[in-house]
This record gives C-alpha cells, sequence and structure tokens, in this order.
C-alpha cells in the first residue's frame, strides 16, 4: 500500500462549483484518491510514504487533476516549425503526409517521448492521441508512466484500410482487455477513422460496430474547416455532424476533434448524443480554419474539452495556452466579454477533457474514488501577483513554466521542472537524430 | 570604459532580412553596441568585463535588443484578476477608476517595480507606460534600469485637465531635457492625451504644440472600441483617425495604442502620416474590443509594435504571448494561414515596437551604433526541439520562462532567471499590501 499525501495546497478540487479552499489536504492510496478536505478531518491511511508540502502552491480540480489533452498527435513534436504559415491542404499534401511515408518505430516512439515529456512539464496528464504505430506511442506512454488513449489513425482512402481496421480492432482489444475498469493502468484506447471525407460510409459502418462492440469511443476529426462542410454537403447532402448523425456514428461513444463549423442543429445532435468534442482553438487559429462556437457548446453543457493538436499545427503541446485562447476568442466570436469566463475554460481544461474522452469517473476532479492525477502551480512568480483571484491567474496569467509537480495514477513523474521517468538528454538526442533523416 | 561581449550564440539581428546567424558575437562599450559579426572578425576592445557564453542560446533581433512593449499601464499589475470577462465600460467605471482615484505613490511605485519585474524575467528590455504620476513610476524604472517611455494620463474631462497638462509639460521638459541623444540615460518622455472621447479638442490642439515644441511624441489610445467609432462620428463627423487627422494630431509625431477600428481611409492616413501603431491583441480579445487589421498595417510598413496593455485587461505583460496571439488571431481575421507570419511578429515584437515609439535610431536591432539592448533565450527545453527554425519557434512555441538573460543599455538585469537590480521578494510583498489596501 502506497500513501500519496499533499498538504497545505490552495486547491480547487472542481467537483461542483469553481472555488479555491485554502489549506486543504489530499490523500491517495495506490494512486487512487482517498480524501479531500481540511487537515484537521483527515482520517489517514497511514503514514504517508511520499508527503508533498504544498504551502503558497495551487492544486486546481483540472490542473490538479487533469490537464486533459483531449486530441494531439504527439509524435509529431517531430515537425514543430518545420512547416508553418501554410493553407491546411498543401500543408498536409506537401509538408506532413510526405514526412509521414518515412516514419518508422523509432521516430513514432522518441516524437512521442518528446511530446510527453514536453506535456509533463506542462502540467498535462492525460493525452487522446491518433496517429500512426500506436502500439509504439503507447509503449512511450507506458514507459513515462503517463495516461493515453491511443487510437491508430484509419484512413479509408487507402487500399490498405481493410487490414488497418482489422489491426485497429486487435490493438483495441488487447489494451480494453488490460483495462480492469479503466483503473488498473493508463491506457485507454479508441478507434480512430480519421475523417468523413477519408473514411467510406462503409467502413464508418465497420467502425462504429467494432467500437460498440468493444465499448471503446471513436475520435475522429470533424468539421475543421469551411472545405469539410463543402465536402459533406456535395457527398452527404448535409452538414458534417448531420451526415455522420445518418451514418450511426453517435450510437458508439465519439470524440470529435475541432468541430469548428457547426450550426444550431449540429450543436442540438452534439448535446441529444452526448458527442465529447475537443476544442483546439490555437490550431484552428494557425490554419485559419476558423473559430469554434465553445461558448455556446459549453452552455448547452457539451462534453467540451481542449486539445493542441499535433505540433505540425501549435506548434506546442502548452493547455494552458489552449485554455487562454479558448477564454479569449470566444469573447471576439461572440461579440461578449463575458462568454467563455476563466471558471470555463478551467473547467474544459480539467473536468470537460476527462468527459470529453469519456473518463469523467476516473479523472478530471478531486474526488475519493477518481484516480491520483493532480499537478501542483508554484504562485511566487511576478506575473502572478497579488492573488486576487487564483482561477482568473491560472487561465490569464499562468505559464505551463509555474506548473512545479506533475502526478499521474499517484506517482509523481515531475518534480520541481525535473522529470523522473524520462531521460531528456536521451529523448532530446534521439528526437533530433529523427528530425535530421526525415527532414534532411 | 566597460566591455561586454556575448559569444557563440545563433543570432537573429533583424537589421535587414530575418535570418538565423550561427556561432556570432556582439560586443559593446558603455553601452552601445560596437560589434556584430562572426568571432573571427571582431576587432576587440579589449578584454570584457562581462563574456557571456551563449552557446545553445538563441540572441534575436527583437528579442535580443529590444522586446518592445509598446503599450501597458505596469502599475495596474495591482489589478491582475480583479475583475474578468466584463465589458470595458462598467468594468472602467465600476471597477478600474474607482480603485485608480485611491491610488498613492507607494501604489504607483511597487506596482510599475512588479510589472518591470514581470518584464524583465519576459524579456521586454522597453516599455512604454500611459499613467498616472508619472515621476513615481519613472523613479521604478530608473531603480531598476529598465528602458521606459513614460507619460502621465491627461484626462481633458476632468476640470483639472489645465492643470495636468502643465505638470505633464514640466515632466517631459525636464526628462528630455536630460536625454542628450536618447541614449545616456534610458527614459524617454511622451505626453499622453487619453483618448479623442475623453480630450476636447482645445485640449488636443495644445498637447499637439507642446509635444511639437518639445520634440516628444503623443501617446493616445485610438479607436479602441466600436463605440469609439460611434462616438467620433458623432462628435467630429468622422471615424477616429480622419478625425485626428482633421485636429493636426498627427503633425506631432504619434503613437496610437490599439487602432482596432481602422477603415481602409485610416489605414492611409497611419501610412501617409508615420504614425504609431501599439498592437494589443491579447486585451482586444479579453474585452472583446475586435480585431486590429495588423497583417494590413505590416504590409503597407506601418510603424506598428506589440502593447499588452495594463494587467487589468491582459493579465500578464508577456509580449511574446502578444507575438503569438498577433500572429494567430491575423489568420483567422483575413482567413488567411499566411497573415502575420513568424517573421513578421517577431519584427512587430522588437525593431517594429522600436519604430512604434520613435526609437528605431537606439534601439529594435543589433546593429553597431544602437544601445545594447538584447535578450538570450534558452533553446533546451523539450517544447524548443527539434531545431528547425528558431524563427518559428520563438513566436509559436517559446515562452517567456525560455528567456535566460536580459540585458537593458548593456547592464545585465536578470540573468539565469535571477532579477539584478530588482527585490523581487520586498516588491512582491509590497504590491500585495498594496492591493490589500486598495481592494480591501
Amino acid at each position: 500500500m502506497a500513501i500519496l499525501r499533499i498538504e497545505g495546497a490552495e486547491m480547487v478540487t472542481m467537483a461542483g462549483d469553481v472555488r479555491v479552499e485554502s489549506g486543504w489536504t489530499l490523500e491517495a492510496v495506490d494512486g487512487a484518491i482517498t480524501y479531500v478536505g481540511p487537515a484537521e478531518e483527515l482520517q489517514s491511511a497511514g503514514e504517508p510514504d511520499e508527503l508533498i508540502d504544498a504551502a503558497g502552491r495551487l492544486l486546481l480540480p483540472g490542473l490538479v487533476n487533469a490537464l486533459v489533452n483531449a486530441h494531439t498527435h504527439a509524435a509529431m513534436t517531430l515537425f514543430r516549425g518545420a512547416a508553418d504559415d501554410m493553407p491546411l491542404t498543401p500543408w498536409l499534401e506537401e509538408k506532413i503526409w510526405p514526412v509521414e511515408a518515412r516514419m518508422g518505430e523509432d521516430d513514432v516512439y522518441w516524437g512521442t517521448m518528446l511530446g510527453i515529456a514536453e506535456m509533463l512539464l506542462a502540467g498535462v496528464t492525460c493525452f487522446n492521441d491518433m496517429y500512426h504505430l500506436p502500439r509504439v506511442g503507447t509503449r512511450a506512454a507506458m514507459d513515462a508512466g503517463m495516461r493515453m488513449c491511443p487510437s491508430g489513425v484509419l484512413l479509408g482512402i487507402l487500399p490498405t484500410a481493410d487490414d488497418m481496421l482489422a489491426d485497429a480492432i486487435e490493438f483495441t482489444r488487447e489494451f480494453a482487455a488490460r483495462d480492469e475498469g479503466a483503473t488498473a493502468h493508463c491506457i485507454h484506447p479508441m478507434m480512430a477513422p480519421h475523417a468523413p471525407y477519408t473514411c467510406p460510409r462503409e467502413l464508418l459502418e465497420k467502425v462504429i460496430a467494432a467500437a460498440q462492440d468493444l465499448d471503446v469511443p471513436i475520435h475522429i476529426h470533424l468539421a475543421e474547416t469551411h472545405d469539410n462542410v463543402e465536402w459533406s454537403l456535395d457527398n452527404y447532402g448535409k452538414r458534417p455532424a448531420q451526415a455522420m448523425d445518418e451514418v450511426g456514428l453517435f450510437e458508439a461513444k465519439v470524440l470529435a476533434a475541432h468541430c469548428v463549423y457547426l450550426d444550431y442543429r449540429d450543436i442540438e445532435i452534439v448535446i441529444e448524443r452526448g458527442v465529447g468534442v475537443a476544442h483546439c482553438p490555437g490550431s484552428n487559429l494557425k490554419l485559419a480554419s476558423g473559430m469554434a462556437p465553445a461558448d455556446a457548446l459549453f452552455k448547452a453543457g457539451a462534453r467540451i474539452g481542449l486539445g493542441t493538436d499535433g505540433c505540425g499545427s501549435n506548434n506546442n503541446l502548452d493547455l494552458l495556452e489552449e485554455a487562454r485562447l479558448a477564454a479569449l476568442i470566444a469573447k471576439v466570436r461572440e461579440d461578449d466579454p463575458t462568454a467563455v469566463p476563466a471558471e470555463a475554460a478551467l473547467r474544459m481544461a480539467t473536468l470537460g477533457g476527462a468527459r470529453a474522452v469519456y473518463l469523467e469517473d476516473t479523472i478530471g476532479s478531486l474526488q475519493p474514488g477518481k484516480r491520483c492525477d493532480c499537478i501542483l502551480v508554484d504562485l511566487q512568480a511576478p506575473h502572478l501577483q497579488p492573488h486576487h483571484n487564483l482561477v482568473s491567474h491560472m487561465i490569464y496569467s499562468a505559464r505551463a513554466s509555474d506548473v512545479c509537480t506533475t502526478i499521474v495514477n499517484g506517482a509523481v513523474l515531475m518534480r520541481d521542472r525535473e522529470l523522473a521517468t524520462i531521460d531528456l538528454d536521451e529523448t532530446v538526442a534521439k528526437a533530433a537524430e529523427s528530425a535530421a533523416r526525415l527532414f534532411g
């Protein structure tokens, strides 16, 4: 029995209203939260194996529990800065896909590990990843101890689509079988048809059946660009969300990434069907895709979390930056400075992300019974002074570098900005080698 | 004679095209840059008093030379997080102005010092500040060794406007007289009528005459909101830029903050008259003011720099974040992913800011004859790997916390994240006292 206790923090649990509790204690046993509350009411399980004094630090229900990165392609750290300031289609066709075709296992492993290092240093405790060679990326996450929702990308337009589907089913079954209630380990597989415009209806129907059979969510790109809408109108006679509803996609659990172009009926479908949404404001801005209706989705109660997307289009995996962008751009999109206030952005970054990937019973808030995924934020830097409102500070003022401790499943993976499970020098060197080979 | 030499950096000088030079050397004598180029061609002035080994670090023409914060109200660090997610007018009338009416010298001094600490830690070497009690803020900058363009705010709607103007003239004359070619010290005064809608035409005409007489620029808010445009149409029969052109404002040197609402003719006026523009994307988003036509202004050759605005509406003084926002939102504003590419954003953050505040002969690029205002950026963190494109990394991936050294006028004011001239503990404590008193 391993006991972790965090004492003396300013704490935002994200269970219920968003508010700051002073000097509360959190205790976890074998990675499961067993107590959250005032220090004097703690009935401890025993002497802690690990005791963290968090005075002057913030333990937040979201940052504390799970900065869930709800949509990314972690191995694309290798692409950071390789092609910027370009439109989506030539960017994919000329810069991304030709290089991806050359990527091997080492490239995916070290690219993913570099991304995990960056995320742990930014307080991200869980990431939802869609990429080729998912066993390799998953191995990196398991080696690092990071929580991950892996999925191999299915491109229905390729002649090998049926083989890819069979392999995806095998991969999913392997990890779903080891899931044991989603608590025994930190790998939560999904199935990932890339997008409606790259996956014929017949393939989508096979994926829906398999995902329902295996009881895993589907991870898909949806309504990312205006072109996607045009394509859907041309091919289904309906907008993307309505077309996918017709196909039956939302009979399964679905995490839809981007959702930039949703009209009123599309939003109704997202709510009625309980569709998870990964809002990716940075990527959507950088590729000039547009601004998603995040304020409307949040107010309607959607399962909406935040994603960084991959480093090819972001160019970082900094989820706090996404939370700030979500809060800022909603205000100009809606012409309303009260749109997506700090509390809403923090919820999207934490419990919202957990709901988006269907892990809200496992992570996303600091509550007994959930796994102990949390972060501590140093509050001493001048840009976080004075302390009028710590929730506001997390969204509008804090930086990833203020995160001083990152804990996943009760294990301290980053402490005082040092990674505990990753050899950073080796990772940087291997990633540089891969990048040089791929782009050389 | 004090010699500073920086060796072995990756360097972007911002003199001419934006490109990275490897392993160049910079030398400065008594704060003036005397050499920038290959190490082997250096004809040194002698043994350096300070030698900085910058291997693995980036010295950039903008970040290196001057992250010019072209528009802020530094003492408003005291307001950080005190009132968020509100519209501009009630925010000013209910939250900001009542507190500002209670602010004394200590509040302005420590609020400004807290802002300077934050800026130096974020690589900002110069800030253009409009605030009450400008002698006090200026004293903080001089105590810290920071470069500053101070101005006291003139509110023509107050009965004391004439006294304020007389005092502003006296303040400006005092520091302009000490300027000795803008190189001997780091204080560059301006005059600051708050905005067209708070300053009657008669007052503006007096300020224009005084600014021309003293040869200092005018710092003013212009066309920040849609309401500003309505007000101008109602009161001048013209849009704000055209109204101010009619008044003769642009006969003086002018730094116009915000400029969100400029039509084609307004932009022509900005270009023809050589008006400086402080683009403040973060503040404009947070208050739902809008998105300024930064791409058009930059392409037309405007003197366009970046400003954070005050912490009441941002909520930080992180100019790298503004540069990233400038690059990102231009793309959705113009529906064009090539709008404000990384090179343009970096130029706005450095030489553009220097041009906006009419200091381009003094700072803004690493060139012999300019003052030695520069920063070093650590390139080792995982979020800056691999090194495909360091200019892209500065805009799309880097954080303020990656700045490891900040140099103003040849003096190292921040080294390895430690401030050399500011007692940070005292500053944080005094600012917290002020905040508690003002908001208590």
